[in-house]
């Protein structure tokens, strides 16, 4: 086992050895702690991750629409864009992202470093270049330090940039849920309504789709198995990457981490509840009425994978430089 | 003395004692670290001031204009109101606020408690309401338990929620700058240039309001003494709330602790650097031009006064409940 720095994840991976047997037999594994972390890395991607200036308007960070104060996501239907733009889908969760087979609803990017620059250069999200945005980082002194002693070079380039968002993101995860302590051998984590949920989860398919230590995240399904899901927006999902039209309104399965935070739900973020989301899944991709009875205790089970959230100070940023760019918030 | 339970206070007060002849010749004194805190408060506060279900949209909180990764402020000339309004003037820091003789540009708020409570709802920044803030955080159990433990009764109103967000406030103060090092005895806290700087600063008539703690703060005066000041915008200050024709184009004088980072300058934003700052106030305030050595050693000076930046954990706010109210960006 290689050496753990990061306090929780000490913490949550402390009795894992012993039980080992336990969890094997289950579809949902504990999350394991990041390993093979650059922490030099990591406290400089934290800068960024909170770094307005990377957008246009000076006022929108990647920590705008994966708000790590509340479950790495906004907690809206769509995100809101530079101008006050509605986004086209549900922003997804940060925590636990490195996790997923691919990053975005639809998989185009394929890690979080091909993910990370996405949001900087897009008209409707941060509405910036990644050369303005290398040109703000290269005009302040202490960025530049920085990067020098991370990275080992003279000159700030977007992979490096999108390399250290991405070491951070990979901390972002979320081990020592009740469901965790439970799947180490700690019996009475759960209560009765909740082991019972987990029954139901598993019994009614649910976990077909959301297995693996993120409770899904693994693959890309179909919105609207058993009978059409009538989406909120547009969106094609993954055939828009694919080009195939097996691929319409497949959508990468999200994970079900701290899902009691990450409402509202589904890619068009149609649903508040859990209740409702539960209740649409079980009709449109299972063909099951689940009655309140059985959705009351599947969402007691839900509630138990929320997990310790990210917890690090405050990053304080580097200001300006009279030669940085300012932000143009009101131009076009 | 009392006792001090917050770590940059102690670190910041620990040699007080022993120079207090030194400072007290001098206009400008050490940052005295809060007292009478009261943590609970404190905490909870932190929480609100991080919330953006205390707006319209749910994307804005308090620390979106007065960042605490920047200086407390945004950085930007005016602020980005709901619906990406134009804001009609700078976000003053929020570092240090407490020193301040009242809070707002024109003082119309007498302290902090009467200050939270605007920008919650003023419709052109996070636009909601007190009544409405008040119903979604009593739709949040871990907020309804949090209130009650620390304000022992049962119902949540919004001077709980103001003062919780001012206590916060009070304990942003940034102790430890190179000025007060050098305040305090420690002569070779501040480099040659630095101390003609304060020299040139003090003998120019600058201090003459930038002086106390804060550096500014305790009083109102003319923009434009000297010579008229062509503002970007179209407030008239301190007679907004007097009435009074004297008081057209006063304001408060703004504190210049932290300056280095709280840029742009002045009341409208108007000016991107200290070099321009000085220059201008310079010329309108006390009808002096600066040489271009002189203006870089009292900038040089004012860089001194960055201190130890405010440094917590993020706080991790309490998921809403099946009946929380939801945010409504993209509605009227």
């Amino acid at each position: 086992m290689k050496l753990h720095v990061l306090a929780a994840s000490i913490v949550a991976f402390g009795i894992s050895a012993t039980v080992a047997v336990a969890q094997s037999n289950e579809p949902i594994q504990v999350i394991k702690p990041p390993s093979q972390i650059n922490l030099g890395m990591v406290e400089l991607g934290k800068k960024l991750y909170f770094d307005p200036r990377l957008s246009k308007s000076g006022i929108m960070s990647c920590n705008s629409c994966h708000n790590l104060s509340m479950g790495g996501t906004d907690n809206i239907p769509t995100s809101v864009g530079d101008k006050w733009q509605q986004g086209p889908i549900n922003a997804p969760t940060v925590l636990n992202s490195s996790l997923n087979v691919a990053q975005f609803w639809d998989g185009r990017a394929s890690d979080l470093k091909a993910q990370a620059g996405g949001p900087i250069a897009n008209p409707g999200e941060m509405a910036f270049t990644h050369t303005l945005a290398l040109g703000v980082l290269e005009s302040i002194p202490a960025y530049v330090r920085e990067f020098k002693v991370v990275f080992g070079k003279d000159k700030i380039d977007i992979d490096q940039v999108t390399l250290a968002i991405a070491e951070f993101e990979k901390t972002l995860v979320t081990p020592n849920s009740r469901f965790d302590q439970w799947l180490l051998g700690k019996a009475d984590a759960l209560t009765g309504d909740e082991k019972a949920g987990y029954k139901l989860f598993k019994e009614s398919g649910c976990v077909a789709c959301h297995n693996g230590p993120a409770v899904g995240g693994a693959s890309f399904q179909k919105m609207g198995v058993v009978s059409a899901y009538k989406a909120n927006d547009k969106m094609e999902g993954r055939s828009a990457v694919t080009g195939k039209d097996a691929d319409r309104f497949n959508y990468k399965v999200p994970t079900l981490r701290n899902v009691e935070m990450t409402y509202p739900y589904f890619h068009d973020g149609a649903a508040n509840t859990l209740t409702e989301a539960v209740d649409t899944m079980g009709r449109i991709q299972l063909g099951k009425k689940f009655t309140a009875d059985e959705n009351a205790k599947v969402v007691a089970f839900l509630k138990t994978l929320t997990g310790d959230q990210p917890s690090f100070l405050m990053p304080i940023l580097p200001p300006s430089s009279d030669k940085t760019p300012r932000p143009t918030p009101f131009s076009k």
